[in-house]
């Protein structure tokens, strides 16, 4: 009944705190997996990074996130195939064995041809990642977010990349947030299997006030968790259940109150 | 090159405008449809709506809304059922060959029970609508909308209702702003051929400030609008194509002068 041992929180879900301070705040709360947002490494630098996570005794569950493939020009796939191995060295550097993948969109370009440039990427960057023995995760954002963030925007999508990269070292990520509405959901996470890398939870509130940063705690919104995650432990997935809230709301609160409310959530609604 | 035979506007797409100023403007500009949602009628009543809407010479392309069907309780139900009746009169009042249903949803309820109760909702209404020559057209809604607007996010939803309740008195409408993002769209429409009973059109924009009222005109942002209407063409329809927005933004400008930039925009860019 107070079992924490797979339960993993995002450097983003506590945004205000720097990576030192989530990292204290975890392992003193007895959250044992961390995820860690890009851009909580930057302000102290990879190598201290790194060693502030080793020395945790945190289990790092994944990096976020790599992807943003689509771009108008050759140059701009490039560069971006370029960040997406670094982000693979930094994934290897803090011992993460995952990159979630967000795939990127072009505003006003076809997804088709976004498609086609995220499929090229992920190819692109998978022999490095192989070597560095760090895999990808697809994962498909809500349809709410094809403009300018992701082609991919069902689990049938990514599982079909996943399908055609056939890789051991690519595979998706389910989240709730963005799957929940799918009425393909449940025969898709089957048909994922052991391809589901990673599992992303928290909740769709009801109105939505902003569509980045209004995402819900679990139980504050519409979502049924526990459904989507009985599918994913039938299809084998037994992996961290990874806690990503973007939210204003929440971010303006005591953050360390606000760690103890997530532990909750995460016993009575995952 | 100058061909608005087939342009209908939303009185909820000039919302500041009353239901007698939107039919006098649209008349003076050369609009010859008009789609009427049912707040617009409220203020003047029934009667006279019908009467001016006759006395304008505008065609009525269809009533605006009908839906909402699933609910907790049975009464909540029936309510819903009694309301979609009268809007078949009200429809039938103003001379709307078609009721445009957003279909409903209730939050934290399962979607595949709402959708039950909307098949069974519309199997309801059915024969008063046929009675009334009253058509319903079942409209997907965008995934965000999923949590409390309707259980019917997808036009393979749409299709698969319209083909179980097998009536030529109930079909499906096609909204760009819903469907866009869809990987099956171009398949779903064929699909759907002669059901298609209505073609929405405006555009999504990045970012989209809010979820509700932050549509954009035809061209202000990413959907490839000419591209679905091919498909639709390719799919048998030939009705109105009805400019249906709702943004903040343009509902603060002056409508005239706005009206004539959607006359521009479906032009250009439908």
């Amino acid at each position: 009944m107070n079992d924490f041992s797979r339960l993993c929180v995002h450097t983003m879900t506590t945004k205000p705190w720097s990576l030192t301070e989530a990292i204290d705040a975890y392992a003193k709360a007895g959250v044992p997996a961390i995820t860690v947002w890009r851009q909580h490494i930057t302000p102290m630098g990879l190598e201290a990074a790194a060693k502030a996570l080793r020395e945790s005794g945190l289990r790092v569950t994944s990096l976020c996130r790599g992807g943003f493939f689509p771009a108008i020009s050759e140059a701009g796939r490039q560069t971006a195939i370029d960040d997406n191995r670094r982000a693979v060295d930094e994934a290897a550097a803090i011992g993460a064995p995952l990159i979630v993948l967000v795939c990127g969109a072009v505003p006003g370009r076809p997804l088709e041809e976004g498609r086609r440039h995220i499929l090229d990427g992920i190819a692109a960057v998978l022999p490095h990642a192989q070597a560095a023995g760090v895999k990808l995760g697809i994962e498909p954002l809500h349809p709410v977010y094809a403009d300018s963030r992701s082609a991919v925007n069902t689990l049938k999508t990514a599982n079909d990349m996943a399908e055609t990269l056939a890789s051991p070292w690519v595979g998706v990520t389910v989240d709730v947030y963005h799957l929940w509405w799918d009425p393909d959901l449940e025969r898709e996470i089957a048909r994922a299997g052991k391809n589901i890398l990673s599992f992303h939870v928290c909740d769709w509130r009801t109105p939505t006030r902003d569509i980045l940063n209004d995402r819900g705690l679990m139980g504050e919104g519409c979502i049924n968790i526990r459904q989507i995650r009985r599918w994913v432990t039938r299809a084998g997935f037994e992996g961290d259940i990874e806690v990503e809230i973007f939210s204003d709301e929440h971010w303006a609160e005591d953050q360390t109150q606000y760690l103890e409310r997530i532990k909750t959530a995460y016993l009575n609604r995952v």
